[in-house]
């Protein structure tokens, strides 16, 4: 059978990690293909002379690749925006099969990118676009395929993950946190992307619509970031029976689909909660299966590689990804409607009758409360006050309701500083 | 598009649950697969009227369904041996298409089979054949088809996780934990399927062939079960930081294949010996990802009836298994040669100088000492003599070097029972 000819779009960690794999497993990547996978071109805005492309022919334009006659498939390993864009709609233009390392781009364009495919003719596969080495994408669009997916929750950001797991093991500040991070690699200069969960919300939204069939929908996803996580925050659901970890979740309720990135209490029995560092995890809840784990590295560039190479051998086998997007727009549920529990830690006036007066709001909104933990007294450095952490853990309740709760008691002369406010998740099958 | 039209033989648990499954979720499952999938003929030895076959035909005889004109497709649901394979063996003849939850069919008669279908030009798939709900087959053979896989450490009996977990929790011995297994129908009342190891056996040559691309071959599995692990060994193990696991083990080394079951140290900071109750869970070492896990109910009617359902939209789609078994079988690593670490618990006289006369024998060999645990003296019920047990972790170190020095260790005058061993992995990159 023909050789199944790839033109590399990017050279960068990915696009090196995918010629490098494509060459090590030649062998039995073309024994799974059933046919040989070939890097015949190769586009990269500056020539790497270093790296080996095997004979295939370099340019530094991308129509190179796109229009080349000897190109059967094109592999975005690129990354960015608009010259991923222009990229995917010309792949297809010119009938190419279209593979892309690039959550952004598909979260973002995916919609365009699957109607331009679809017109085409041609195979579209993102695999490397979530959860790098795990292959999250096949297990939910056909490992089960055959389930009504319920709800997924996911570890899907390695630096986010990395540095919630520093704070835990060593009490380190966020800022401390982030900054190993970046000295490790795992965190770029400019962190945002990560820690503020616009990364993950991407890879939500992906994952959201493969569950649920639905439209990508990026700008519907709730997104809040690790920024304001404290070491003391991390402690105190540690004795309360928790870790905190940053999640992307999504879940098809009565209402609508939720869509909602942001830090979680989980419980310590659960295998999420102790997935620490760089790895990501993903939690799958459907109807026949019930509760399933996947979970290995979320980057770099041989998990990608490795992503980007099933899909190859996917394209090789005529495997497209099974059709989705199909369900018209389901509603989405705003974040206010969501129901959860809660953990709040209230920065309290060491006074007697704080804890009644708070209770007692919780109380007039039907907010139960699971637990409390009142520590020893710290003196406010800039005022010189008294005061004691209140930490609550309530029971579930609708986050509007909460909300309504949390500004009375924001404002209570007792309540010296900021209230902080965590969602909880105990992932059982009723999510 | 035409429907895919199955033939179902077997109605017991699994068969009904892919009756359910099929009916529950018919319209997600035709638009993934492409088209509708139908059940147009039933077989089971009894009518079972009370399921409801949505107009299928049903028979007594598998032939009926066999040599139907309206069958594209055969579910095996039976279990069992012998009809199996010869309802393999006739599908394949009538030129249909094979699905099969049987592990004991594809890890006895496997090689067989895929001959036969590949002369057949018909699809087999087997993915409710090792650790059901979890699309393990599907990670290993397409997900990660651009690996090349170092090795798999997987619990793949759930009973044995089960009573291991209860021994555990619980403290109870292996006879009370089973005895509970059996009262909650998750073992047998003959278990020695189960326990001995056998079952595990049977999916272990199922993930070690589409691993390494190598013929099945069962009878090279070294098989040992859990019987003769006693609550003492688990709270030993925890006293140093291990929780014990029932593992199935394949490895690629430069002397061949490794194949085996057997109870496991698993050290309590993997996510592996996390994993309680009748739960599966596999690890996958490859040299692309690294280190991925798969965690999932390994068995029941609705998470088996996943995987056949997700096996039935592949062959609706046109996604054959891709080829494997294609390596000349290679060098088979005989138990005696493996590398590993080990626990062992030497039931001692209360003698001075028996942890010495034990160390002496150990460096004699070079097997050197990791740890050490001596617990307080307890006194033989048969025989009224004071005794020790003396807890020693042992570095890695080739098996038959161990036995070595353990025959030499059991003969010591001060060793006043049989000695316990357990092979202790620590699933890092190297194994």
């Amino acid at each position: 059978m023909e050789p199944l000819r790839v033109g590399l779009c990017g050279l960068g960690t990915v696009g090196q990690g995918v010629v490098e794999l494509l060459a090590r497993n030649a062998s039995s990547i073309a024994r799974r293909a059933g046919r040989s996978v070939i890097i015949t071109r190769v586009a990269s805005r500056t020539p790497k002379p270093e790296v080996d492309l095997a004979g295939a022919t370099f340019s530094t334009r991308l129509d190179d690749v796109v229009r080349a006659s000897d190109v059967d498939v094109v592999v975005e390993t690129m990354g960015g925006e608009a010259a991923a864009r222009q990229l995917m709609s010309d792949s297809c233009g010119a009938a190419k099969h279209f593979v892309t390392a690039n959550k952004a781009l598909i979260a973002l364009h995916g919609q365009e990118l699957l109607a331009a495919a679809r017109n085409a003719g041609v195979m579209v596969r993102f695999e490397a676009a979530v959860a790098g080495g795990i292959p999250i994408v096949k297990a939910l669009s056909e490992g089960l395929a055959g389930n009504r997916i319920h709800w997924i929750a996911g570890i899907i950001n390695g630096t986010s993950n990395y540095i919630l797991s520093a704070m835990a093991s060593d009490g380190a500040s966020f800022a401390d946190a982030l900054a190993s991070a970046q000295a490790l690699g795992y965190a770029e200069a400019d962190p945002a992307f990560d820690v503020d969960g616009i990364d993950a919300a991407h890879k939500l939204s992906i994952l959201s619509a493969l569950a649920f069939d639905t439209p990508l929908q990026f700008d519907a996803v709730y997104t809040e970031g690790i920024g304001a996580i404290t070491a003391e925050d991390i402690e105190y659901a540690a004795a309360l029976g928790y870790r905190i970890k940053h999640l992307g979740i999504t879940r098809r309720t009565s209402a609508g689909i939720e869509m909602r990135v942001h830090p979680t209490l989980v419980p310590e029995t659960r295998l999420l909660s102790r997935v620490d560092g760089v790895t990501n995890a993903v939690v799958i809840h459907s109807d026949a299966v019930g509760a399933s784990l996947y979970c290995g590295p979320g980057a770099g560039a041989l998990p990608s590689a490795s992503a980007v190479v099933a899909d190859l051998i996917d394209v090789a086998r005529g495997n497209a990804l099974p059709a989705f997007g199909q369900d018209p727009a389901p509603a989405r549920v705003p974040i206010d409607d969501i129901e959860s529990a809660y953990y709040l830690r209230i920065p309290a006036a060491d006074q007697p009758g704080v804890m009644a007066r708070v209770a007692q709001i919780l109380s007039s909104k039907e907010i139960s409360i699971e637990s409390v933990i009142q520590r020893e007294q710290a003196i406010r450095a800039d005022t010189g006050t008294a005061w004691v952490p209140v930490i609550i853990l309530t029971h579930r309740v609708i986050e509007r309701d909460l909300n309504q709760a949390l500004r009375e008691i924001q404002q209570l002369d007792d309540v010296v500083d900021t209230i902080t406010r965590i969602r909880v998740e105990t992932l059982d099958a009723d999510g």
